[in-house]
């Protein structure tokens, strides 16, 4: 691959260009300027020049950007041409609200499975996945092909339960607990603030 | 207010320093450096002294930041010394999820109302909440002082929610569903990208 240290910033604009000519590939449409496809997800045209030019020469002059083929070269540079395997720990109500999140699958994220201490949750299914215990994290993971893990425990036992991921052989964490976790430097965690973002809203509220 | 044009990167610091002092508080812990408050939420020395400075002087030469004197002001600044009503709309299971979760109350954030299309769940209690129908959302946005609306409804009943909950008077949303919102400009919505948070964690264990 060429690219080198492509920000978080242009990934996911990567995964919005992406999506948007999944759109427009469905009308059987077959090219498009970057202002144009700027215009569609609200960023500029050179925006969009510049983070397509990260990955070669998709423009075709005069007519702009060959969808199909812009399409499958973004789907293989972001992996979306692959399903991924994602445990969630933690089955209380947002866990299993996660679980039934029909969006992941189609988007090639597949909740193979679920862990949580309480006993009375255990060997239940929550939409179509057991419940394990913590004990099997280990082999399951192993055995599934598990490479990202969910995190919704609360608070106080989140730290334990990425430790216990990390030990599992977990490189990725989606966090939805509200605590920092510790981990070494070669983990990714990305932690979603539920309450930051209604935060920001009522900053905006009081001072707008 | 002194401040202006603040930006949302400020503002989540901001929260995120917030969160700390009320830690250090706690403890009864009198000062702190910024050194020291940069050191635990994982910020430079200089980023702290920047952001705290936009909003006046809080340093006590020497000794560092007086904590319950910053932690006070930034409660204010930040709106936490007052709560917040907030409506969900679509009882689904995210928003079930989000009407249980602990976490919002803690933060001042009251979900007071919850609405729903669907005559089987119109009238029933998820935690606490009576689910009512749409045609009631404007005399209880009214009525209840709903100030911040989060729309959990599928991708294709998302807009039409929108332009009713701004109908209502709702000038913030956050957005749960897969789908941009088209609001005029002096609507604030927040979009929680679910799958973007796994897509840029996929990106990362594809390209490390």
């Amino acid at each position: 691959m060429a690219e080198k240290k492509i920000s978080e910033g242009t990934i996911s604009r990567l995964f919005t260009y992406l999506r948007e000519l999944e759109r427009l590939a469905a009308f059987k449409i077959p090219t498009i300027s970057s202002a144009e496809l700027g215009e569609r997800v609200n960023l500029s045209d050179a925006q969009v020049r510049k983070d397509l030019s990260c990955f070669g020469q998709f423009g075709v002059s005069g007519s702009g950007y060959d969808i199909r083929r812009l399409k499958s070269k973004l789907e293989k540079i972001l992996g979306k041409d692959r399903a991924w395997n994602i445990a969630v720990v933690g089955v209380g109500n947002m866990g299993s609200a996660l679980l039934a999140y029909p969006g992941f699958r189609l988007r090639g994220f597949k909740l193979v499975a679920a862990f949580d201490t309480d006993p009375e949750k255990i060997s239940q299914r929550v939409k179509g996945v057991r419940v394990q215990p913590m004990e099997t994290l280990e082999k399951t993971v192993r055995d599934k092909k598990v490479r990202i893990a969910i995190i919704t425990v609360p608070a106080a036992a989140a730290q334990k339960v990425a430790d216990q991921l990390v030990s599992a052989g977990i490189k990725c964490v989606l966090n939805f607990s509200p605590t920092p976790l510790m981990v070494s430097p070669e983990i990714k965690v990305k932690d979603v603030h539920l309450c930051r973002e209604l935060e920001t809203l009522s900053y905006f509220l009081l001072h707008q």
